[in-house]
């Protein structure tokens, strides 16, 4: 999975729908709806922007997944993306959860940055209880006392939870460590450590993000991770 | 502010409005909607036990305190509770932020388990930047390497608070320490490092409490820690 | 407890003993050996710093203590120090501990940044076991992912450690916060949580201090201090 | 490099060697001076633990590292060892690490459970700037509020600190996690990452051994991920 961390314009979604397809990835992502730390940042182009990410992704053949926030916004925005993302300061928002519980596209649920382990199945248990069984866990890192990176990448999580679960885990380097030069040796070590899939963002021209500028993997940087990706799956006897 | 950390039954909760009324609080709390980690633990008496809070406080002459978790339940509890709580797991669930911020009722904002202090702030902004200015600072204990104590209750937050803002910040020191021994020291220890208030957890039976029965306080103590509390605010120069 | 971070000059701790005795603290802190995070800051006065303490102390009526960071230190500094400290960087430096059994002074055992309650006491258990009893504990604060605090003061340990052992147990609100305007409420709230003593770094002119400046006392504030903390430890039936 | 948490008796270290050795590791790891959080825990063979490590490792053509805890025991283990661990409690003993510093032997250097990775290099400037400039950096997890895993192996940590420095990276999956089960896949994870190297703990029989029992891979498992080490070296273009 891959794209922009926000949908910024048709021009941006679409150059980077083109970007992820032709370098192999089999799902795109761009956030309408941002959860923004500040009321003052930009929060997304909202439904305008879904409407942009459902023309990019058909454009190029591939579906599409996007952030839900508030339960009663969910029946809306799955009319347009085929998988709904539950963010990591939404992890424990159980009202959301559950109604994610009744409805019928997967949904992929990050964990929470104070999250433990057991939790974050919990929380999976509030949607999977409710009747929807495609949930998939992305670990996207936590907070700890470390600052030089924006969060601490928990891999640890990857073998412990397929000890636990049958549900599909990814991993998105791209937040859980928020540093562009790490995005890709972090990649490859969840492939390395079992990861089901990786989720990148991916921005044509990241100096010119309208959010998480720094950790945004420019186009031919992506390719690279591609091709380096298929190498360490192989070497783990599995596939990209 | 007082009372059980969830509403159970009438007796319940008219006991608890009793004792917390006897002691000199002026506020009852209650749980209705109940945030649990999982699914199938108790999940709170919903719109019944809201009925039952509003009586209970009435009925001893207290205003009313109660969590809000679906932004869409908002304007239903608003008609029966005095004040909204926004618990620490919708710490940044923006949909319900910023919809408080349109309600004619004070916000009872209590910081997430990894919420930092500036993040904290902009989540209170949320509200006040949507024209509800009445916002209640609540630190509950944060997230830390520490399994002694539940949460690790950060009363460093209190000075500094009062360094960077004007809105007054009480303290959970129930959720806070997860343990009845140390609710009443760390009781005492919020007043005197500046704190506007405490909120502490009471139940006429705690060993029968269908939640957080070992951090709730019993009458007896509670009446013990109101006595105690006043002495220290008036070494601080303030009263409870 | 209190004085200067490190003894920089006979004129300054000469400066500071003679404030902290007017002000009626019981001992005269100050670092010879100075542990620092890099090898090019300054490193403390070592021997010669020593004795000038030792000269301080001697001249206000002030015992003294200082860190020993080297097993092999031990005697030499126990021949002019009447308390031996142990820093949190050394808080499971297991030969010092053990070696620390063996000396007939008083041991001030800092809890390390990352050290579990648990833990604490073990490693204070190094010492018991070799057969020298006189050990207090100190709360210095934790390593969280909060950063607007240099570390998190966690007054949870005050109560629990009360709970756990009959060792004595102060709390160090200059290094737990590292911020002057916190100090005066978290030594407050360490003696309404039940705290035996406080510590404090008090430097007769904090802005030209060669370590740790931003977290020093000035005379004046120290001796504010003092006064409000006989007012708070009344209020919770103590003397300071 | 690879071996027994602790040396425990001479047909123990012996039987590792051998295992290590055919299995391709280059190094023989072992305790004799064991720092444990209970001072009633088995503390090691101490110098005898070191004899038989020197005699199993020249058996079979193996260096040997092993850990040193006082600056006093540093010339006695240097005749012995060929490189000298810090462990993580040691991280910032300065005087230990000044010491090294005039060693004439590689030093292996432990990051602490709550050391940034700043104050790590910052530690390996206190052995660098002394003069010997053999030193190896190693991951070993840090404290978070995670406890399904003993410490969260931070692999964030390789390809930051091959930005800022030039000194090897290793990795040690064993006490990283604490579990068994999560050594091979962390240890594959981190070489994809970019580390240098693995350190893993191996016991002839882990269910007899005298420390850290649930960690230690036992022969056959060992030679398993030694065959899927140089797998994923070769796919990130490196040889084990």
């Amino acid at each position: 999975m891959a794209g922009p961390c926000a949908i910024e314009s048709a021009g941006q979604i679409q150059r980077a729908a083109e970007v992820v397809k032709a370098a192999g990835a089999n799902m795109l992502r761009g956030g309408a709806f941002k959860p923004r730390t500040s009321p003052y940042s930009f929060q997304g182009m909202e439904h305008d922007g879904l409407l942009l990410l459902e023309q990019a992704g058909r454009d190029v053949g591939l579906p599409v997944v996007t952030e839900v926030m508030d339960p009663h916004d969910i029946e809306r925005i799955a009319e347009h993306a085929d998988m709904l993302q539950v963010g990591a300061r939404n992890a424990q928002n159980f009202s959301l959860l559950r109604r994610l519980g009744k409805v019928n596209k997967p949904i992929l649920l990050k964990r929470g940055m104070s999250t433990k382990l057991d939790e974050f199945l919990m929380a999976a248990e509030y949607i999977l209880s409710g009747g929807n069984t495609k949930v998939v866990l992305c670990e996207r890192g936590i907070r700890t006392f470390e600052t030089a990176t924006r969060n601490t990448l928990d891999l640890n999580a990857i073998p412990l939870l397929k000890d636990w679960t049958h549900l599909p885990i990814i991993v998105d380097p791209s937040h859980g460590t928020g540093t562009e030069s790490l995005v890709i040796p972090m990649a490859l070590a969840a492939i390395a450590a079992g990861a089901d899939g990786v989720m990148i963002e991916v921005h044509p021209e990241p100096e010119k993000a309208l959010s998480d500028g720094p950790q945004q993997l420019r186009p031919a940087r992506f390719a690279e991770l591609m091709r380096a990706l298929r190498r360490v799956a192989q070497a783990v006897d599995r596939t990209v």
